[in-house]
């Protein structure tokens, strides 16, 4: 991207002021987000029909602002959007972006002609996010997307033509651990358009990946070469919506663009380097494991679980990811043996050992010495430690469960922070935790234990099939780029 | 079955009465798990450490036990086992469940010999079931895996080689809406076999739904034989844990057995007419579909949301797993555009509509009416909701969205009973609730709108990935089902 575009775009995520067109004290999104970050003593509310909204003063025109604006939000009925739009310009605004709906996406002949209309109302005098988006979630500049997105940033960037999907991403980033450089809902892309984005956060030095949401395209090669510029700098994940007939169709009616074939999109996501994912959950915990986790440098993958069965297909949807669940060496294995009790385990790759769960610090072979003579083994790259004994250990403890609950913390932190740090070998945590629970102390107990990995920056997942898909994902990456390394 | 097997086994899963051999008031889940239950009153506990544990007389050896037992549970240290199977025999026992581990899993030759020790010990005089597991959770007659199993009689049978997966099962009922007739894990299955459990299950008036999960087997004919027979007289689904190499290895040492090819096990399951599915998960959703669903007379699914960009991946995952997601016929796309406002939605399957959840009872075109008029195209076999908007309305309708939200849920609960009840066609609540999500105020509005339409029987889940899965599966085994009838 040439430096007057790119000082454009940085000029567009981090406006000095900031106008909501159509403000209301109701159910008004923009407002409602942008009120409490570091924007909200440079923004200015605009409506006609109010003088006051939240204590702010409300001005019926952009025109009435005695303030420069930088940016514009507009969010009133689509009928009205040119003639807010000409004010914009006017008032020598950058960048609107139209939140509002009822254009080319309606699949009706009156909104195509209104978008026709944007389009060239703002042709040359406007940069356009939109319309029918939800905008840009900027933690530094203060753009926000929801009420509920913190000003912590990160180094996710995240482009999505829907807008619920960027809506998803900001708002459960702090449930995720996961904060953003930027997050971009695009919409219908009458003017800025997926590529436009996609080349700056190539460019961007807080992005260090980039998570794409697409369903259509109105420029495919434009699309190829930006797909190409992006993956060649950055890790690149990209969510096609609507690969089959009915999801395509389901697609052309949610941003009303041309959607293309399935084969079409697997090639040309293969061909630019960027790793198609099939939903937003694996996106998200994509987003995990590449904020929290080092690369493994190879596929070798070793299991700490305490159920057989549960491992036993944890191991085949890894090897489905295209990891390996090697054999311990002898002497691994050795020196687990001396350590590990025989009845009711499994000595080897996945270990499946309950009894490790019920020593305490001062015990021999307790689990961070297991930890660490397994992280130590040559053939392991990489540690899912799979969590799921609390109710074991209530009936087994019952009042005193929750106090070695800690024990076992720490014992886990400490084998898991030395395979991590002084081993270098990624660590991955999975606790199972249904979301339907309603059994409130095995939650907490869940919740601590999820808490205290995270706050020492490990990935944890809600379930077991989650870290599988989040490594294979890591590791497909890996591949990837040392494919076009060499 | 013949009869006589039949009532032997009958008389397995309801003992009038039961011993467990090695009783302690410690870590004994076998005591935690029977002490509660309806057979509490004919229950013996024998170890000859104690005199009485949890205010229970304690028996030095079921040898002194006065009353005649039926069932015993076996929890002593491996070498001991045979022992104590001989004073079982004597005492007239007529079937074991050996818990104790320490056997042919442990992939050692002594472990292998004791297990050879112990069949021979048993053969023709007692039945067995083990070594290494878990053994019997029947509602009706009291035996249980764990102590927090309830005693609500269900019609799920779920058949396990893992301990872990049956407790899983066991365990996860009451959170997943789903009961049980019998959940047996059968460990090493020195004696009786899965084929033995298969056999009963499809005989049980009682089961209506078999859930197999398997590592490996020692007859594969037999295998073949008591899933064909089962699959023929009720749905089969089954696990093959260790379909990779990896897998496979992990499997072995798990249980020990012989676990053949990846290709052999699909086609045996093809063969006889078992529903492969790939994990636990997927399990316990398709036990959920088939509690709580009626079955779809075709594939055509509709799809009710609030977020376009999620609802086209839905529809993806739908079409992959065999649905249909048709367009609505025009009468019904009338209908709709008649009481649905165009911006900001899509008027089409899938419905992205989010101001319909502003509506009110008295509202023309609510949500009961929007429903109805889906549910009634002709097109349409099939309803899920898609319910994730707890937290938008919060931020539109402040301290007025708890009650705004109890609205909500008696117009959805509304709709979707008359499309079940009246029309016939299921219906497939998903809601989106992150397990990690620390929100109590958000959860527990998830949590509330569950429980609704859990009483009134509806399949929820707690994600759109499950649900539609769920129905995948449900029409897949209708689809087996029809051919096999033809």
């Amino acid at each position: 991207m040439n430096s007057n575009k790119f000082a454009e775009m940085e000029a567009i995520f981090n406006p000095r002021s900031v106008a909501i067109i159509g403000a209301s004290p109701g159910v008004d999104m923009a407002t409602l987000a942008h009120i409490k970050t570091r924007i909200r003593d440079r923004l200015f509310l605009v409506n006609p029909k109010y003088t006051e909204i939240f204590s702010k003063k409300c001005y019926p025109s952009v025109l009435n602002v005695e303030e420069p604006l930088d940016y514009a939000i507009i969010s009133v009925n689509a009928s009205l959007v040119c003639r807010m739009v000409e004010e914009c310009i006017q008032k020598g605004i950058k960048c609107v972006q139209v939140f509002s709906a009822g254009f080319s996406e309606t699949g009706l002949p009156e909104g195509a002609a209104l978008e026709q209309k944007l389009r060239e109302t703002a042709a040359g005098k406007i940069r356009l996010i939109g319309p029918n988006c939800f905008g840009i979630y900027c933690p530094r500049s203060g753009l926000a997307i929801i009420p509920e997105s913190t000003e912590e940033e990160g180094h996710i960037g995240v482009i999505a033509q829907s807008g619920s999907v960027a809506e998803l991403f900001s708002y459960f980033g702090r449930t995720k651990n996961i904060s953003f450089s930027k997050v971009v809902s695009y919409g219908n892309a009458a003017d800025l358009d997926c590529p436009d984005f996609l080349e700056y956060l190539a460019d961007d030095p807080d992005t260090h990946i980039i998570a794409l949401y697409i369903e259509g395209s109105k420029d495919g090669r434009r699309l190829k070469e930006a797909l190409t510029y992006a993956a060649g700098r950055k890790p690149v994940f990209v969510i096609k919506g609507g690969m089959s007939d009915s999801g395509n169709r389901a697609a052309r009616s949610h941003t009303g663009q041309l959607t293309g074939t399935p084969v079409l999109w697997r090639s040309l996501f293969r061909q630019c380097g960027a790793v198609q994912v099939s939903n937003n959950d694996e996106m998200m915990n994509v987003a995990i494991a590449f904020t929290h986790s080092p690369m493994p440098r190879r596929n070798g993958v070793a299991m700490i679980a305490n159920s057989g069965g549960l491992s036993v297909m944890q191991t085949d949807l890894l090897v489905s990811e295209g990891m390996n669940v090697p054999r311990f060496s002898d002497d691994t294995i050795q020196k687990l043996r001396k350590i590990v009790p025989v009845a009711g385990t499994s000595i080897g790759n996945p270990l499946d050992a309950w009894p490790l769960f019920y020593r305490t610090q001062r015990d021999a072979g307790n689990m961070a010495e297991i930890i660490r003579i397994i992280a130590a083994d040559k053939h392991v790259d990489l540690v899912i430690f799979m969590f799921d004994q609390f109710r074991y250990m209530r009936r087994a403890l019952r009042e005193g469960a929750g106090e070695h609950m800690q024990t076992v913390t720490d014992l886990m932190l400490e084998g898991c922070s030395y395979c991590r740090d002084v081993l270098g070998k990624p660590v991955f945590l999975s606790i199972t935790l249904d979301p339907f629970l309603q059994d409130e102390e095995e939650r907490n107990v869940d919740l601590a234990l999820k808490d205290a990995f995270q706050q020492q920056g490990f990935p944890v997942f809600p379930s077991n099939d989650a870290a599988a898909r989040a490594v294979g994902a890591l590791y497909k990456y890996d591949r990837l780029a040392m494919t076009s390394r060499t």
